[in-house]
């Protein structure tokens, strides 16, 4: 199989390891199912700082430290960092790790970040053009609602459909060096809009753009769904699942059974009263660093179809009569022994 | 020389090929002196649309076909698209492309993401990832002006340090068919942050970021500034080029001869009245496609380091009392026979 597989996938002749990964959440998280398996849970939101964008850069901060800590690297061993968030002008990226001094690329894919990050973190190992990259993201609760919707002091209702900003930076270090998690493959998103205006209801307008890159995953390496272990969206939360697995069906595709959402999984939904599910860049960054990747490293999950969801949601666009777009990017994991 | 050159470059042992450009811009830097040098000037800067979001959105739509029109391509021979723009969640990216299909990687290096595209987009073409890809990105005065300082109608009065952003959008096919212009290598910038805290002053925010890249390219490579017939900044300004060539000078560099800014050349400043000159990621983009790239060409210019380089402004940040961090991505660009 050649690099440039199908229509829009790469197959990495010689994959990137997965070296170390850190996931750092808000007490919201660390109260939910997942809680015990994440690095760090903080106990106060703010993370000390002043103001809400500040805690989201000092989860930044934290999550890269500890990612290049476990991997027994120095700061000046990371050739380059891939790194985005939600926020304008990313800048809880650009505040949470200008100190380190690691050359950046600077993303946006909304919460399709991780996806984003990993991949051309991957390519770059892949290629050679760097022993050792980070790839990461993070979200923050109140500086999301702040950015998207309303000043938390208005406590405005929320429908059931709306989901809730996970408050969690995860960080990834790629590199050359043999660990028991590797990136053999990548499928790349394009922008699919279903015209869905709704602000307070993300999963439908993403999950058309998760199927669109789990089916040309599919396609571009000639697998069936039964393939992978897991395919993992990032936060469809569970209006989005079931229109994602419905369009999927249209396709010839079956993934209810290996179908699972970060965003379903990091809260216990009805009391923690999170509506359809967690959402967020840190969403499926934490999911992935905390949860999943250890059980690939550990051989229980031999291939899994990582797949970040995002929205294209702007409050410019939004109040202009915009819809919002999602795009969906597909990460290829193994085990490696 | 090994494909990881010094301690945050690249160097392509294949350099993949600039196949083809696009420059589109409104009405005042089709007036500029430039003019006579882009590809397409709008009559009109709403350029048919109701929205200075959407006329964007059409900017980066016309530069992407037109630069794919004239490398004979077709829009499905365009594996990925590294693109951005200086609005929140890049949405004159999202809507301006999305009906392409290509698969997308969203780009944030606020002005500095053509040097930011094209550095991703010659690493995916260099490394056999893609035959073809599109970098771009684009800048419009007044969704700036509303996104980042007061909406136009305020008509606030600006000081002679401001920069005014160009309406404008450049677009790059690269790929590995023969051209007369070649990437043959990049260096990734990293954030610094002098401190500067003045919206209207982003020339003294970026200028630092600026020297740091040109420093780290010329140790990287092993070069001299002459070994550049220019080194060539995207927005720094007049105010920002003197700063530039101070910092540059104590690290015993004089690039006063071959330094020139795509901002100081893009208006004729005082009869225009565009302050320090001209700013934005559609800037250093519609200047390097439609003025220095066709010199490249032509064999005119041999070899030139090209460095965007951007503010990372925000209004949340800044109302918050942070800095303005700047970075800076430089492409070296050479002539190829």
């Amino acid at each position: 199989m050649s690099m440039q597989t199908g229509k829009q996938s790469i197959c990495f002749e010689t994959p990137p390891y997965i070296v170390s990964s850190a996931s750092i959440v808000g007490k919201k998280e660390g109260e939910g199912p997942l809680g015990a398996c994440f690095d760090l849970i903080g106990e106060d939101d703010k993370f000390g700082q002043d103001t809400w964008e500040e805690a989201e850069s000092t989860l930044q901060k934290e999550a890269f430290g500890m990612a290049v800590g476990k991997a027994g690297l120095k700061k000046e061993e990371i050739r380059y960092l891939f790194s985005g968030d939600l926020l304008g002008q990313n800048i809880a990226t650009s505040f949470g790790l200008m100190d380190y001094q690691v050359p950046l690329f600077g993303l946006y894919g909304a919460c399709s970040t991780c996806g984003e990050a990993l991949s051309l973190g991957a390519m770059c190992v892949a290629a050679g053009y760097a022993d050792y990259v980070v790839a990461m993201t993070s979200s923050h609760f109140a500086s999301a609602e702040k950015q998207f919707r309303f000043p938390l002091e208005y406590a405005n209702q929320r429908p059931m459909s709306a989901t809730w900003t996970v408050t969690g930076s995860g960080a990834y270090v790629l590199g050359k060096r043999k660990s028991n998690a590797c990136i053999t493959g990548i499928t790349t998103g394009k922008i699919i809009d279903y015209g869905i205006k709704d602000s307070m209801n993300m999963g439908a307008a993403m999950a058309p753009a998760a199927a669109d890159t789990i089916c040309q995953n599919l396609k571009d390496f000639g697998r069936r769904p039964e393939d992978y272990d897991h395919i993992i969206t990032g936060d469809l939360g569970s209006v989005g699942r079931e229109i994602l697995i419905d369009l999927l069906k249209k396709e010839g595709y079956d993934i209810s059974e290996m179908h699972l959402d970060c965003g379903m999984l990091i809260y216990e939904s009805k009391a923690q009263g999170t509506g359809a599910g967690g959402s967020g860049c840190g969403c499926s960054a934490v999911t992935l660093a905390g949860h999943f990747l250890k059980q690939v490293e550990q051989g229980k999950l031999q291939r899994i179809l990582f797949v970040p969801t995002g929205a294209l949601l702007s409050t410019v666009s939004f109040n202009e009569g915009k819809t919002v777009p999602g795009i969906a990017h597909g990460v290829v994991i193994e085990h490696a022994d």
